[in-house]
């Protein structure tokens, strides 16, 4: 039987995936129903639901305007309705909501049906170490959790530009037939099998563009951010080494390592907001607010958690860059300061290694 | 004794080091004589010689102006003069002038000397594949030759911007000896064996960057630049593999390795020509005439280089986009098709493997 999809979201990058998975859906028949559901969470828009503008006009008016949904993708605001009947969940929604969308599906979904998180972030703030977005909607749901991750900006996924991504699936069968959702023309799907590594990835580089965008404001130039992209990267292996042990060391070549983490420090949010912080010395909630228009900037609560995990290992002194990060954002070091935090990296005197 | 040093270049990345190389000798007297040469090659400038600019105001006004050098670095203007007893000598000239600035050095060398290249690039344009410069320098003066490489713009060097390099040296000792004479504050630098593939990085990178040349060109965005970067620096780890065994994954980590694609990359001058190359269809060597000032892109001979030697073993079909650059560059091919060219690479059907 082709297996049911539901795409969990319908922000812009739920939209843009959207438009990959109605195509491949129709694309594959024997192995996904073509009848995609999209949860979308009701809104007034130009004078009309936007669940019915979606399923009318076939385009995402509020999220992703001027780009053509697949007439296969189907618009419905029932949570649980969109979800009880699929074999496969697409989670992509913002990462604070995840508890509170997981919740009502308890109980709900088809024996043997199976999530995949194309969520960034970790969930942080609440004590007790990292929490990947993956093990909560795996906790809460009790089912299987692949990940989607890789330098992935939606607005260009949408336009179809030539991009990758990596699959973190642990079964490697089920990553095969992941791919096969989203492998397509200008969408390359690569599959590894440490999911714990990609998402990480996803999380962690947060922290290291917090860093970028303090070399930015500071006025450093193209080898300084070089210089703090390697030694991020490198403090990146180390965390997940030390705290995820068999990871693979090939999975930081993927997409979802080494390019995302370029892309994000040359583009992202957290780049942004800390580029600012460092030129005017304003809080960073304030300028998160001014600058990312309701979104958030999850570099500084995860570099919170990363250093109270890295603390309760007492191996801090291994990371001296998110460390920064750390204490720059919560105003117990001066940014000035931050790149005498690196200028004697662990890097600087041990070879790196393969694990 | 300690060690006479002789920088045989005066440019602007040659002058740059000599700000560090005149503080490191002062700092370790034991190991380095402070008295440090620098070769000038002799220019008019401002109605004065270059080399007594350079020894009574300590500037080298023509090609770092406005940064003091240390007065104990000292300008030469004889070549076999400011050579012959050193123990050190530290090549940093443009590429296409090594074989005849190594003739008159033949056979006048202290015994035991050995010598260090600051040279990126290598010998291209003579047929029968690649030549790395420091084999050029090792065949023609018969020394002992280590290298060193990073993403260092010359500029942000003499500003003391806080930046990485990677010395490659066989012997782990000479390395560590080097590492000495670079290695200051602001100047942070790693040692690794394998000098080939530190070496190779240097000079493969500009071919990567003519692909992000022509994306930026094309119109496409961040996403499609990571993918380049990502698969192009696979397939220099693959081709170091495949031509010169016995390389270091983990030397790909280093700043010779993806810090410096990265930077060139995103600033580079091959970035730079094969951008206006893709928006304007005008010949390369105009642009290069026009935007580089005298400087020379050599992203596209290497990339020639680089296409002989993969036909030769016929494993061109494992390197798409290293190809597709040559293949545009020599007007094979459309630059509009370079995107076509990795859309089925390699990558995107094997698991990348550590060697």
């Amino acid at each position: 039987m082709p297996k049911k999809v539901t795409i969990v979201g319908s922000g812009n990058w739920g939209s843009a995936i959207a438009r990959i998975v109605g195509e491949t859906t129709k694309a594959n028949p024997a192995i996904y129903d073509p009848d995609v559901v999209m949860y979308v969470y009701e809104e007034q828009v130009e004078g009309g639901k936007l669940s019915e503008i979606i399923n009318t006009r076939h385009e995402n008016v509020k999220y992703l305007p001027g780009k053509i949904l697949p007439s296969n993708v189907r618009a419905v605001t029932d949570l649980v309705e969109s979800c009880k009947d699929s074999d496969v969940l697409i989670f992509v929604i913002p990462h604070q909501f995840v508890k509170r969308t997981c919740a009502p599906l308890k109980g709900k979904l088809k024996p043997g049906a199976i999530a995949i998180s194309l969520i960034k972030g970790v969930s942080v703030g609440e004590g007790g170490g990292i929490h990947l977005i993956s093990e909560i909607i795996q906790h809460e749901l009790n089912v299987d959790v692949a990940v989607l991750m890789g330098a992935n900006l939606a607005p260009e996924v949408a336009n179809e530009n030539f991009c990758e991504a990596t699959i973190g699936a642990k079964d490697p069968k089920l990553g095969q037939e992941l791919k096969t959702l989203f492998h397509c023309s200008y969408f390359r799907v690569n599959v590894v099998k440490d999911a714990h590594t990609v998402e990480l990835c996803g999380a962690l580089k947060n922290v290291v563009a917090c860093a970028a965008g303090f070399s930015d404001g500071l006025g450093y130039g193209d080898n300084t951010k070089a210089a703090i992209i390697r030694l991020g990267l490198m403090e990146i292996i180390r965390f997940v080494e030390e705290f995820y042990p068999g990871s693979q060391f090939t999975t930081f070549f993927e997409s979802c390592g080494i390019a995302d983490l370029v892309t994000t420090c040359y583009g992202g949010r957290n780049r942004k907001v800390c580029e600012a912080f460092a030129k005017t010395g304003r809080p960073i909630a304030e300028l998160e607010l001014e600058l990312l228009k309701g979104q958030s900037a999850q570099g500084p609560p995860t570099a919170a958690e990363v250093f109270s995990t890295l603390e309760s290992r007492k191996v801090s002194h291994k990371f001296p860059l998110m460390v920064a990060v750390h204490k720059i954002c919560t105003g117990q070091e001066k940014v000035e300061k931050f790149i005498d935090y690196i200028r004697d990296h662990p890097e600087h005197h041990q070879k790196p290694h393969v694990f």
